[in-house]
């Protein structure tokens, strides 16, 4: 090999070493969100102050209309970490550490003066699905899904759900990354191309 | 009067001017909401920023239960300016100012995986009621209320609506000042006599 040779062959391995280097400084952690906590086991804390979040929207699944027991009961409402909302509506993409809650509430009334229909009860349990390629490298789409019920008193600890039990659910039917954007027009009317 | 009962008079005056003047300057205006301008004429502009506001509920009143033509069409999703919010959150009292919006999204399913029931469809219209002892101050409760339908395009200003119209339903109906708090589960939990 001449020197000229063997000087290109240097120059490439460098600039290879410093492209790695690079990507590996450039992959960043997964985001972490204010309220939300794991424990030394990987148990996820219940959240905190999630109600201050972004609200992406509602629907209601009845125990009157799902044989007495809903799967969801019953009201579902639907909130984002507020950065990661922010993330969403700039490259309509969850960012790795998106956090997702749905607060379960009863059907408190079928009727009020606005009409016929479903109006909220009380609080059921909080439900929670969380994006992270680190601590859930296994689950598909880096999902992870855990549950907490509030009576007869909030429960303070949750593991993720088996990946049957959640995750496959979102993966078949959810509309983009494992949410179920279809059902919820903050999404829809955040996503840069539909601006 | 003899001259120290004179005096008693003079200085007793001068109190009650006193206090008078100071409740005067002490009696705030009512708050500003960021995002809420009234037109020169006393039109209300088209909110904006109103879903980055304080969630507390949602409701579904379906026009398949409502004879084909709800009078709310159909999901109400309330949203209440994030200030006075936080007053509530101490007081327990909507402050002179509160502005409450209600986004309005027709349904867009009645299933999902997750059960039968009623999901979101597409925004219809907004609904927004402001208390101002000021601006509305012959309205009962000094609440008055707005609509803007977004079809075809969003309504860009809107004068209030007549008391019988909407003020007196809530006059009647609505659980504490005006407001169907009884509907809405975050309310119920933020106030403070509930914690």
């Amino acid at each position: 090999m001449s020197p000229m040779a063997q000087k290109r062959v240097i120059l490439f391995c460098l600039a290879l070493i410093s492209t790695i280097a690079l990507s590996i400084v450039v992959a960043a952690p997964p985001a972490t969100v204010p309220g939300i906590e794991f424990t030394a086991e990987g148990k996820l804390k219940l959240p905190t102050d999630y109600r201050h979040w972004m609200y992406v929207g509602a629907s209601v699944t009845p125990n009157d209309l799902n044989r007495g027991a809903a799967l969801f009961p019953e009201f579902h409402s639907v909130y984002i970490d507020p950065e990661s909302f922010a993330e969403y509506e700039k490259t309509g993409k969850y960012r790795d550490g998106t956090v997702v809650v749905k607060e379960l509430a009863s059907v408190g009334g079928k009727e009020e003066p606005s009409g016929k229909g479903y109006f909220m009860g009380g609080f059921n349990s909080l439900e929670v699905a969380i994006k992270d390629s680190k601590r859930f490298k296994d689950e598909p789409g880096y999902w992870a899904y855990f549950s907490f019920e509030y009576k007869p008193t909030a429960e303070k600890e949750a593991g993720p759900h088996a990946t049957v039990a959640c995750n496959k659910c979102h993966q078949d039917s959810a509309e983009e990354d494992f949410v179920f954007s279809q059902d919820y027009p903050v999404l829809r009317a955040s996503k840069p191309q539909s601006k």
